[in-house]
This record gives structure tokens, C-alpha cells and sequence, in this order.
């Protein structure tokens, strides 16, 4: 009887506690998608500041805007943390062509990778070698001597996780051209990392191997890769021609945004929650990342709007040069470390800002197992599931000291149509989306702050 | 043991099929996702018919264009169902205005509403009565007589589900009208039936009721009508001032376009897929429903590219006059009473080309809990849930004669921002959403087709 009793008392608390908690995200939710300012926020930072790469004036200008967000949004402090970023330029627009052997030239519709060094103005021109894989690439090796190379690394449109297709090609544009170099290759022509066909290049990071020569190397459009490797295919290819301006400057100065709530009860248990504030110089950097820039603001404000008073610190962190370096996020985990403060749980909105579907936990496995008994009150909201994997380039550092990250995973049909492209602008976000996405995320930083991890 | 042996059996059967669902499944959606003409479909419908509504010149050339994708399909047979529909004109742009107190004049981002009956050009103007609910129009109907209503009846944002907002206050442009006339009032402003702010109006049909004059009603866009609102409570509104110059003329003829693929094992068994050919005026009826449209061609182009000879025979059917009278809908059944058909299941797809959340079926206990047995082979592609209702304005009707009539179901956000506007266009259908929706309705009825219901 006296167990019973307990039982009763206990299934009580619980079903009372997780209706109150239920009650509570409803509120957050509405708050959220009727008031929310997020939207408003980033037709600022699009349109105002516009592409921000690290280094960049725009990026300082964007990191005046979004501290007067933080404050307007209800952050008790806002402050920036200095670090030094790669400065790349894109210098003149490049150009380039395929010649084929009847004498016709074919315009490329192409974009210089970023971080790559330029021809300088001077036509790379050579024959051209394919390679649609890993293998390949070793298989061709020595042909491609003294050639251009054509990494040609479609997507793979089975799968449903457009993510799962991107992890798998990403290194024919990441590490693709000095894997070439390593032969001899002079330059590279990528096929953009997109999943449709069409004419908009994509750019985006190329790292160089020290160890080889540090060729030019841009990315076609998809469309272009099919021209070229039919051509190619027909032997009606004679040479491909590019020239780009582009260059690495000395680092410059770069700064993490922070917003903060200080916690009322735990306020060394520290909650992050963010995006980065970088973005690639062909458009807006409206769903990557400016989404996630203004959904992470979203969340402080939602507290202070419904006045809550978190029992644990919660940090809105916009990231300094996520796109081409990762500067940002080393420098917030060194100032975590040399300030010893206990760093609970981070959440990455990196995705873009499109109708939730996941979140995602790296994690122990009892941790996980407490995450997972949340689920059920994200269910309303479009949230399928809570996977056992997940994090983000910014907040993974963070696993070092322990933390758990967490990934807000939208989906992902449409990111790929416009990721590091010109087609990244504030016209193709949603507002419904992007709105459902921060009251989400808003949602599970309550339920962290609240009960800890 | 005899009985041990026979679950072993039936386990061992059972778990055969599934796997083997299971993959055909994945080649099903493999061969879409490779392969679908669905987006090409899409685009000559969208840019080469355009603008369809009922008894236009384009409907027409609508049909003969979707004759041929469906006979390019793969169809056994291709033919049409003819019926008499409502002819709706626009005539020339409508427009208006509020004029203030102070002799400001703000004009109005405004459409007539489908079915509406002009005001020949004249000026309709009157004082302006605001109308929130169905309950405040009763009580504020003797105040109506000789002015404009105002229907401002905002789309409930907190729903997630958009479909379930527009259900709440789709009366207000459809009844609404008809409703104020009651009451004397010469002319309608209805808000638009969007859950954004901004300066799109959307139109979509009213209906009058015989009884009351049928007064010339317009929709406005949601930030005119937040302007109106305001000045009003203000008391800054002298009148508003509307004229429209749309007209009914009298039913021409229309058609539904039906493919067929013969079953080959139980062809009297008929299964339908379909969507609707007509659609709105003002733009191109891409995701209303140009999308439904070649979604449904794309089951049918699956079965013949992947030589599936489906057991019950599949009708792709594409209705006339959903949008301003179901003619198509009603003529349909009518063919299928005449002829003593036997239907056993009806999907269709009318509500925008984005990723695949749900199916919802209309349907007895039993079929019900058949269908949710194959919910698992659905997970993998995004499909969260098989809902207990669903349905759709053209396949409704056939529960009359004890169809399982269903509905695809995709993400709901976007839907609202291009319903029944000028911004439903091609452009706003992501290829790879489209395409993935393609996919799950070809998997769902291959499956009926394969084990009936």
C-alpha cells in the first residue's frame, strides 16, 4: 500500500510536471509565431549587410547589427570575442569555357572554391582529365599531369537526407583539388555540390595539402559537368580554359557574438545555443546561416518576452568564420577552457531555416536516454524523432570539455538548391518555417535550462 | 508445435513480403528520384498553359497538353470525361481604395473573388463595418445595411498545421459575402486567407446564397488588411471605395483527362490518383495543383518504367472545376454509377508539391488497420504518420459508393503563401520536394494495387 502510494505520488509529479512542461512549449511556441522578430532580423542582415565573409567589412557591419539584436532581443550582456580569420577575396568575377574540336566555345557557368588561390588573371588551359571518384582519381593519376581536372562527383539523389549525399561528395571540392596536384594536375574544374540540374554554381571551402602545388580550381554548374562529361564521353573536347582573380590575404580580425541570460539558480551551467555569422560572398547568407543567426537571438527573446528566468545560463553564440576556417568556434572552446566554465549543452542551427524534422544528440548514452523522454512533447510541433547523432562544425569542439551538441536538423529537400550559391537570399526562406524552426529550438533550450542535463 | 510451425510459417511469409515491399519500394522511389519527367511536366504545364480556370481558352490546351504526358507515360489508354462548368471571368483589374478622414486615399492590393459578380466598373462605395467572427457579424447585422463589410478574419497562426487555420476561417470569403448581404451591405473586402503579413491577395471562390443580392466582394492583402483594421479602431476612415469587372458567363464545356493502366489480375478493381487540372487566374496553379497533376502522371510513368504490371487497374485522373464548382469531381462519379465501377481506393494529391509528411484516409476500421500495417515501409521516406482522415474535394464524392478515399499530405508552411496568388508559380516548386512526393504516392499505390483493400 505504502509503495502504491509512493507510485501514485511519483506518476502524479510526472504526469503533472510533463503537462506543465507540455502547457509551457505551447506558450513558447505561440509566443514564437505570433510575435517572433526573427524574420524581421534577417531581412536586416540580408539585405543591410548582405555577404559577410570573414574579414570582410560587411562582417564587421554584421557584427554591429546583430549585437543590437541581442540587446533588443532581452540579453542581459552582449559582448564579442576576438579571434584572427583566414581573409579570402574573390577579387574580378572568373570566367572560363570548354573549347571542343569543332572550334565552338562553351561559357562555363563557374565559381572560384573558396580559400584557392587565383591564376591571377592568367588563363589556366589544358586538356581535360574526369575522375568521378576516389578510386579514379589514384586509377588516373599519372595522366593527369600537366592537365585540368574535371572532378566530377554527382549527389546522390536516392537519398532522402540530402546531408547523407553532400558528407559523401564533399571531397571533390574539399580536398578533390590538391588530391589532383598531387599528380601534376594545373587546375580543377568541380561539378557543384547540388542535387538538381541547372545553371548556379555552387562555391565553398577547398583546403590545399601543403605539400602540393596550390592550383586554381573552381566549380561548374551542374549542368555544365553533364555538358562536359558528354563532350568529353564523345571525345569532342579539345581543352577547357579559367582564369580567377582571387587571393588569401594576412588574417584579419574576427569576433564571436554573444548574447547571455544569466541563469537564476545554476548560472555556471552554461546552455549555447547558435549559428554562424559568416557567410560565402555570392549572396545573402540568408539560409546559411542567417537562419540560424536569427533563430538562436529568437530564443533569448522568447524568455525575456514570456519572462521566464532560466535557471541556467543561456548563451546565444553567432560564430566567426564557420565557412573557411572554423576560427570562431576554436576560440570560444579556448575561452571556455581558460575560464574553466561548465558547458552543459550546445545547439547548432546550421541547416537552414526550414520546416523542423529532427534534433540530433551527440552524446552519453544516459544523457541521450534523458533527451529522448522529451520527445514526445516536441510531437505537435513536426519534431519526428530525436536522433542519436548530431552537433555542428561550431558547437563539436565543444564535446572536448564534455558537452553534449545537439544539431537542429530541418529539412533538408531545398538546402541544396541554394547552399554557398547566389541563390542564397532572404526571398528564399520562409517565414513559417523559419519561425516554427526557432520556436523549436527555443523549446528544448527551455527544458535544458529547466531541468539540466 | 503444430501451431509453433505455423507461426514459423506465416512469420517467415509475412517477413519475406515486407522485405521484399520493402525494396521494391526503394527502386520505386530510386526510379523517381533519377528519373521523374515530373518537374519538366510541371513546367510546360506552369509556363506553356499557364493560368487554366474553368471555360477558359487554356483549360482547353491544358487538356490536349495532359493527354500527351499521360499517353508519353506509359497509359494504356488516355481519354476524357466530359462536363458542363461555371465560366468566371476577371475582365479588366479590379482596384480600390480607403479614403480617410483627412482625404488620404490608400490604395488597395486587392482581387476580385472567383464567382463573384462585378460591379460593371462602378464605383461600390460605402462606409466600411469590420467583422471578426461569424458571431460579431450577427450581432453587428442591422449596422451592415448600405455599407462595405469587412471581413478581417485572421488565419490562426499557432496551428502547425496550416490547412486546419484555413479551415477555421475559409468562411469569410466563402460565406461571408453572402452572409453581410443578409444584412443589406452593398459590398465585401475580405482578407486574405494567408497566415503572413504582406501584400499578396489571394482569391478562391464565394459563394452566394440565392436569397440575398450578390454583392461584389473582394479580397485584400493581410497588410491592407492590418492598415484597415487599425485606422478603423482609429476612426480614421471616411469610406472605401471598390469597382470589379468580373463577370459569370454562361457553363461552358470542361473535361476530366484520365490514363489508365489496365490491372491484370482484378482490372475491374479500380484505383485513383489524381489532382486538379483547373486552377485560379492569376498565376500559373503550380502547387494548386499543377503538382498534384504530374505527380499523379508520375505514378503511372513509374509502373511502366520499372515493368510493373499492377493486379488492379490505376487511373491517373486529372479533374475539371475543382476550384469554382467540383463539376469534374461530380461527373466522375456519376460515370462510375453509370457504368456500376468498382472503386476501392481514391488518393489525391491537392495540397502544394512540398515534402511528404502524411497519408490520411477516409475509410472503415478494418481498412484502416490494413493500411497502417504498411506504415513502417513508409518511414524511411519521411512519412511520419498514416492519419485516421483525409481525403479530397474530387475523390470525397466516391465514398458514396464505399471508396477508401485518401490524401497526400505534405509539410503545410509554404502552402498559403501561394494559394489561390499571383506568386503560385513554378519557381516556388522545389524540384527535389516535388519529386519525393511523386515517390511516396506511387509506393502507396503500388501497394493497394498489389494487395487490394
Amino acid at each position: 500500500m505504502k509503495y502504491l502510494l509512493l507510485f501514485f505520488f511519483i506518476g502524479f509529479a510526472n504526469g503533472y510536471s510533463q503537462k506543465r512542461d507540455s502547457l509551457q512549449l505551447r506558450e513558447i511556441v505561440d509566443e514564437v509565431l505570433w510575435n517572433s522578430t526573427s524574420y524581421d532580423n534577417l531581412r536586416v542582415l540580408c539585405k543591410e549587410a548582405g555577404p559577410r565573409l570573414s574579414g570582410s567589412p560587411t562582417y564587421t557591419k554584421a557584427v554591429a547589427m546583430t549585437k543590437k539584436m541581442l540587446w533588443e532581443a532581452g540579453a542581459d550582456t552582449v559582448y564579442t570575442q576576438e579571434c584572427m580569420v583566414p581573409y579570402w577575396v574573390r577579387g574580378k568575377k572568373e570566367s572560363g569555357a570548354i573549347i571542343l574540336k569543332n572550334g565552338t566555345r562553351r561559357e562555363l557557368s563557374l565559381t572560384a572554391l573558396g580559400n584557392s588561390e587565383g591564376s591571377g588573371g592568367k588563363d589556366v588551359s589544358a586538356k581535360v582529365i574526369e575522375v568521378r571518384s576516389k578510386e579514379e582519381l589514384e586509377k588516373l593519376g599519372p595522366e593527369l599531369e600537366g592537365k585540368i581536372v574535371f572532378l566530377n562527383v554527382r549527389m546522390n539523389p536516392s537519398y532522402i537526407n540530402t546531408f547523407r549525399a553532400y558528407g559523401e561528395s564533399a571531397w571533390s571540392r574539399s580536398r578533390g583539388p590538391s588530391m589532383a596536384a598531387k599528380f601534376g594536375a594545373v587546375g580543377a574544374l568541380v561539378r557543384t555540390l547540388g542535387v538538381n540540374l541547372n545553371d548556379v554554381p555552387h562555391t565553398g571551402l577547398t583546403i590545399y595539402n601543403d605539400s602540393f602545388p596550390k592550383i586554381p580550381a573552381v566549380s561548374i554548374s551542374t549542368n555544365d559537368a553533364e555538358f562536359l562529361s558528354d563532350a568529353l564521353r564523345n571525345d569532342r573536347v579539345k581543352e577547357a580554359t579559367f582564369k580567377t582573380y582571387c587571393k588569401n590575404l594576412p588574417d584579419a580580425k574576427g569576433w564571436n557574438v554573444i548574447g547571455e541570460i544569466k541563469g537564476s539558480d545554476f548560472p555556471e551551467e552554461i546552455i549555447t545555443v547558435g549559428g554562424h555569422l559568416d557567410a560565402w560572398d555570392l549572396a545573402e547568407g540568408a539560409n546559411d546561416d542567417g537562419t540560424g543567426v536569427v533563430q538562436s537571438i529568437e530564443v533569448l527573446r522568447v524568455m525575456k518576452a514570456l519572462s521566464i528566468k532560466p535557471s541556467r545560463t543561456i548563451r546565444a553564440v553567432l560564430f566567426a568564420n564557420e565557412e573557411n576556417g572554423l576560427r570562431g568556434a576554436i576560440a570560444y572552446l579556448a575561452n571556455a577552457k581558460e575560464k574553466n566554465e561548465k558547458h552543459i549543452f550546445a545547439l547548432e542551427s546550421d541547416a537552414g531555416g526550414f520546416t523542423p524534422r529532427f534534433f540530433g544528440f551527440t552524446t552519453d548514452d544516459a544523457t541521450y536516454k534523458k533527451l529522448l523522454a522529451w520527445k514526445p512533447l516536441f510531437e505537435p510541433y513536426g519534431i519526428c524523432d530525436f536522433l542519436p547523432y548530431g552537433g555542428g562544425a561550431d558547437v563539436n569542439p565543444l564535446r572536448e570539455i564534455g558537452t553534449t551538441v545537439a544539431s537542429f536538423e530541418p529539412d533538408s529537400q531545398r538546402y541544396f538548391d541554394i547552399h554557398h550559391a547566389r541563390t542564397d537570399v532572404f526571398e528564399n526562406v520562409s517565414e513559417r518555417e523559419l519561425k516554427l524552426g526557432a520556436a523549436t529550438m527555443a523549446a528544448l533550450i527551455y527544458l535544458v535550462s529547466k531541468y539540466g542535463l
